[in-house]
């Protein structure tokens, strides 16, 4: 493939607190030709992911920390461009952690096939892949709500957030969504419908709970930790069950997270805190990936995604997670087909 | 009743940090007679339990607040002195929340008669009592260990650590307890038959823990809360079950509690952390009751109290629990029969 021109975003060192440019290195090498059972794939979309800031740090984790000088790892999809495998054709749509780079050669392991038919390329970035697993089994199998119950999630409008809050509304909740500012605001009450949005960066979030969860609170699906974790405890119910998904407003200190304070809340209301890794349920991801598909065609889940053109913005485009700056999810575009 | 004088502990002010004399008010009042149905108690053990310092504060929780000027509420065992009541005969045996005093007429509400053939009387503030059914529920139900695995229990030398230890002794784990000083130690190792003990004064915890759980924890029994638990979160095996029953550590604090700053190893390890209130296995007791009093006889579970005599050393005895002075179930010896 010595036409072909790949680019790359390696790790070049352990960040502390935000990953700055200098953490990267750029590089540039030609595609290698796919030995038998190989295929070339062109990259697409990619995936912009909190998880990803985890990856980056040295340590015992549930997934083995990217090295320095690799490919830093993502979500993507993108085409055959070049085959040599049995079971993946030139044309076919792809998903897999293929990193951040423009191509990639693989042996298909790890490699799933994407339905360009049933929904456009980038939602098997975001409702109908890794978010949306993330949401669906986060929410179902360790959030566990009952019909009538509240479900509150903090991160609403983002890829994960949005997700759950809407399967929370088709399971018969009432939903409440926290996200900074208006705009991320208007868009997971007006467009997502869930019942209220709270803006914990113009809003009292305790006051707002207390209005907005007049029956407290049964479901905490949590995405950002600190204090918004730390205030809903104090507004939750007997049985209570939080699920602990993700932590962006830990993610990037310098300095040790800050636990929950209020944690002894879980004893008074002999509630649950648990965490979830959505890699538990790949033997169900084809069953939750149906069922969403039909809420979607039947205009009960939308999906939305923030797409940012170039492989090149990737060291900025990545801190807009951390800044909170994505409506729904984030990805690169890398390439038009 | 004329001829008999109750003494009482009643609270006098809402402590800040550590309880001190002058939150106390000591009383004198004559016992009243009993009324139809009603019967009168001398008190002669009364329990001290960590839980008593979460009651004096002001604020929602599990259970109400005890008022200003009431008597402070307390497990104790005492018998029947005269009785207007077909249920209960002089010369029982009962346990209830008597409270800290000397007598009390009651109408039997709430009141469990006690059987001292089967154990003597401060058993049943004990291994018998509400600590032992903490120790048999939270464990068995919360943290649901099965044979093989490893339990770390804290607080492992007072009245719920020993019997969770002794139970998951039982059950087939290895067990491994934190304690205080080398006292509570070998009374952990030696008497009751924990694998290993752990002197969180003189020891490095996480070190001590690396070393006595060379399979890592999976379920963890917390009684202290603090630095404790966030080590032991270092540590907890894939899906590990932290059972929050109490945080003696943080009760007495006059800033904030602190939270456990590793709760994101719960997400690393899809694990959970629930909280448990005795209370809610009330109509579970008897059932346990039985199978621990088994176990006693057959020489498993074994029980030790801490008494200390005179109603009107209270203010200074439960301080002992907070000091981590007791060695097994702290209570206080009011009469003799």
């Amino acid at each position: 493939m010595k036409n072909l021109i790949n680019h790359q975003f390696r790790l070049a060192a352990r960040p502390a607190g935000l990953p700055k440019r200098s953490d990267w290195s750029y590089t540039e090498e030609s595609v290698r030709d796919p030995a038998d059972g190989e295929f070339v794939v062109k990259i697409l979309y990619i995936s912009l992911d909190p998880a990803m800031r985890g990856w980056m740090n040295e340590g015992k984790s549930y997934i083995p920390p990217v090295g320095i000088g690799e490919v830093m790892r993502a979500g993507a999809v993108g085409r055959v461009v070049e085959s040599k495998s049995p079971s993946f054709a030139v044309g076919d749509h792809v998903y897999s952690a293929f990193g951040i780079q423009e191509y990639t050669v693989s042996n298909g392991e790890g490699v799933a096939r994407v339905d360009t038919s049933i929904a456009a390329l980038p939602v098997y970035l975001g409702t109908l892949g890794m978010p949306g697993m993330t949401a669906y089994f986060g929410l179902l199998e360790v959030g566990r709500p009952k019909p009538g119950e509240t479900v509150v999630v903090s991160g609403a409008a983002g890829a994960v957030g949005a997700v759950v809050g809407q399967i929370a509304k088709i399971k018969g909740c009432r939903v409440v969504g926290i996200a900074g500012g208006s705009e991320k605001c208007q868009y997971v009450a007006k467009d997502l419908g869930f019942d209220a949005a709270i803006d914990y960066k113009a809003e009292n979030v305790r006051d707002a709970l207390k209005k907005n969860c007049p029956n407290g609170i049964d479901v905490y699906f949590d995405n950002v930790g600190g204090e918004i974790l730390d205030t809903v405890l104090t507004q939750i119910n007997l049985r209570a069950r939080i699920v602990i998904c993700g932590a962006i407003s830990q993610y990037n200190n310098t300095s040790p997270v800050i636990g929950p304070s209020n944690y002894l809340s879980l004893l008074v209301n002999r509630a649950r805190m648990e965490g979830m890794i959505v890699f538990d349920y790949a033997d169900r991801y084809a069953q939750a990936g149906r069922e969403m598909a039909a809420w979607m065609a039947a205009g009960k889940l939308k999906s939305r995604e923030h797409v940012v053109e170039g492989l090149e913005t990737f060291p900025e485009t990545l801190l807009m997670l951390f800044k909170g700056e994505n409506i729904g999810k984030l990805m690169l575009k890398v390439a038009d087909a």
